[in-house]
């Protein structure tokens, strides 16, 4: 925790050294994902932003509670507002699946992805489903507070009320009178629409239809909650009326972050996140790849090429998205992909070299410099892209090491390993991919040897003939000669 | 489903033809993990045995929706009834933790192994915590119902008026007056006991003392779900009111099991389950290998070979487990687990070797009669040893056919096969582990080659020294001669 570790603050809208309220705990809240859709690339950013902030303040010596929700019920269908039908049970209806069972085949999807690029587990990934109660104690404490009321068994919360004495916009920086002004223009009329006092009023719970199955008690219905309120009853609950970080992709700062503040004020009274910090988009043609236009890639067609030029592992997904500053967009392309796989590959093989080495009395480059500088590039709002290059100039010189052009010091060496091993596999969390040996690769080899056995044979040079036999076999492979060939095997 | 299966259900004590509900759809319910430990081998065994259920009945073309808990509340410390600490939230207070940070944890450890042992993930697996609502309102029938009584904020099934219209007992083969005379002769006077009206009498729900960190409010007290009610409501919830099949340990059978057939009777006066089905214990030294008797040994332990002879790979463990009929106690023991690796290496060799078959005009062996006796078997209540065997007798076939002393025809050589991908692969479920080719198998050939190649080049035998640069770089290995050796590298 020696190292001044600053953050952009999208509330405050610049760079803000971090401070945790009650050090050495952190308590940090990601919005995760609604369960109602494979993985796609857009996807991957957040989660794996977040994991590199969750391994860094670990590495800094801080304990982090790290909550990261899973929305298996009130998300509402409409991205605005509701049209009373909700996502998961809308995909349960399209599959015929009782809708606890998409979530469940969507949920492990997304763990086996996470596993896949290497992302950490949260320390409690809460579901929402499962936090009916806190979400309806805190709905009656913002009713109590008189920010939010209640038409026709549904409840809403009252933005034009609020903003008489709060700032209804102070994250998004929307300005609530044209909110006003322009609310309903470019929205149709949803269902419950009607029940608002004002359009920009949100859900906090809805009464269920009669063909609504995911429904739950409250003392206003049997109903649903709405959407934004499970984060905020969540992340209280597990982190605190005020915690210290906030993340998520930036296309969920209105309304859903925006939604959050004002329903943890109106419930607590006080601001709920000192930190809020936004990924960038992932686009497509400079969109934003999302489900809802239909531009996305899911992370299955990219670990297996499906309609793709080829199949690009899950490390170099990683480090495709970790050569990008967070809140860089980060535009999607095969020879952008491309690139940062022979990228990955290059600094992989530098590390290789590192055992090869041979030391001197001298160094001709100084290495703790670029370590500080490591962690200057993390310190200044996480500059992963800044970190990368200063590993490929430590590559660079390991390269030229091993090329005999530049010497190096055993200590300097060590040093050097070192900054492979934290800054790239510990906190930017890439897994060392030696291209994996197959068992192509042995058959290949042994092949080789048999066809040169072979040969030796017809030449009668008995001698390398079965020297190699014996050479093999020392290694445990068994060499059988047949009527059409020799066959070989491992003992 | 052209198959006659036979289960042996615990309730009748006899096997029974298994004739769904509402073919094809199956409704399966399985016991989890309480998640306040590490799993060890005794939980490896029902998940691994209804692994296989699930699988076989899919196989057989069912639609199988299967439901296996997570117990992350509700589950009291003492065996029989609480002391009023939950189990998880008493490892919270020792690990300094929030509840939900235990659970978390030790339920990704859980979904860990079930992943390494190839144990696929169910269609919904539900949380305790996550289905208060349910609980409470299955609470509220069984009180309308008569069969409960509130005392102090806590409510408590009566098993004794119960019993005057049930058998509470019909599972367990336990006769209640045996109950009540043997009751409180070993038990310890517990707090909340002498709220009950007998003490036989179980928790349905508890009023939370002070310290207590769990709790949610209900009709009677702010409190928590005893821990057999849980499944209950979560398997009427995802299954219905009746449902096909419920399996467990066979140390849950009473009273977790007994008790909740009475919650379901009492609650909706009809059985919950049609087929109950039982696992045996795994043992050590003929004690059942459990947390509470602390001889346990961790799958983790296991698959690294801490504090074990040697390391088992998850697929020995797993071999080592269908070995064994799942009615069967099975003792736990180094030299069993060696056995279950040299059976399961054997037989993947035999499978091995089919792609080298040469085929003849007729078979010497009838391959189809194994097929159908793989059947037969798991028609018998599952008997997966005895498939186990008749996969070792097709392994005896192949490696005759080798050696030369048998023959086979075409269609039976691939009748062979898929003997293996259907009966090994598919529905035993286990994993095709040819030892895998290493990075340091490649390098040992590799400095065989270039061996060679030095020799060669040694007695001016540069043909012979280039073939092998030339062919390797064909292979794409290039290499580069130094000062003091050959390198090599892959491009």
């Amino acid at each position: 925790m020696n190292q001044e570790l600053f953050f952009y603050n999208s509330l405050s809208r610049k760079k803000e050294k971090f401070i945790p309220l009650n050090p050495p705990f952190v308590g940090m809240y990601v919005c995760g994902p609604t369960v109602y859709g494979e993985p796609h690339l857009g996807h991957a950013r957040p989660y794996i932003t977040f994991d590199v902030v969750f391994r860094y303040l670990t590495h800094l010596g801080y304990k982090v509670r790290y909550v990261r929700n899973i929305t298996d019920v009130g998300h509402l269908t409409d991205e605005v507002e509701g049209t009373g039908e909700d996502r998961i049970q809308r995909k349960a209806r399209l599959e015929k699946l009782e809708p606890m069972e998409v979530a469940q085949m969507y949920a492990n999807s997304f763990q086996e992805k996470y596993d896949q690029l290497n992302i950490l587990h949260p320390s409690i990934e809460p579901r929402a489903s499962g936090h009916i109660y806190e979400q309806i104690a805190m709905i009656e404490k913002i009713i109590a507070n008189g920010f939010a009321y209640v038409v026709n068994g549904s409840v809403y919360f009252d933005v034009i009320k609020y903003s008489k004495s709060n700032s209804y916009g102070e994250l998004s920086g929307r300005v609530i009178e044209e909110l006003i002004a322009g609310a309903g223009n470019e929205r149709r009329v949803l269902e419950g629409q009607e029940e608002k006092r004002n359009k920009e009023d949100f859900a906090l719970w809805k009464k269920a239809s009669p063909e609504h199955i995911m429904h739950w008690p409250s003392p206003w219905s049997e109903g649903f909650p709405g959407w934004h309120i499970e984060c905020s009853a969540m992340s209280t609950k597990y982190l605190g009326e005020t915690f210290d970080i906030h993340g998520g992709g930036m296309d969920l700062l209105f309304p859903h972050h925006e939604s959050e503040i004002a329903q943890s004020k109106g419930a607590c009274g006080k601001p709920p996140v000192r930190y809020w910090i936004h990924n960038n988009m992932v686009t497509v043609n400079g969109q934003k790849m999302g489900k809802s236009l239909d531009n996305f890639i899911t992370l299955e067609q990219l670990f297996t090429g499906t309609l793709l030029k080829q199949a690009y592992s899950p490390m170099t997904v990683r480090f495709y998205i970790l050569q990008a500053h967070y809140r860089s967009t980060l535009d999607f392309s095969n020879e952008a992909l491309q690139a940062a796989e022979k990228a990955y590959k290059r600094l992989t093989e530098s590390y290789d070299l590192i055992g090869k080495l041979k030391t001197s009395a001298s160094s001709t480059s100084d290495i703790k410099v670029l370590r500080q500088k490591c962690y200057d590039a993390l310190n200044d709002d996480l500059n992963t892209a800044i970190v990368i290059s200063h590993l490929f100039e430590a590559g660079r010189i390991i390269n030229s090491v091993y090329a005999g052009t530049e010497t190096i010091t055993a200590d300097d060496l060590k040093e050097l390993k070192n900054l492979f091993d934290v800054f790239l596999f510990e906190i930017l969390g890439m897994r060392y991919e030696k291209s994996a040996a197959s068992g192509e690769d042995v058959s290949q080899l042994m092949e080789l040897l048999l066809s040169l056995r072979a040969e030796a044979k017809a030449k009668k040079d008995f001698a390398l003939s079965d020297k190699i036999r014996a050479e093999l076999l020392k290694l445990n492979y068994a060499i059988k000669d047949e009527k059409d060939g020799t066959s070989w095997g491992r003992n």
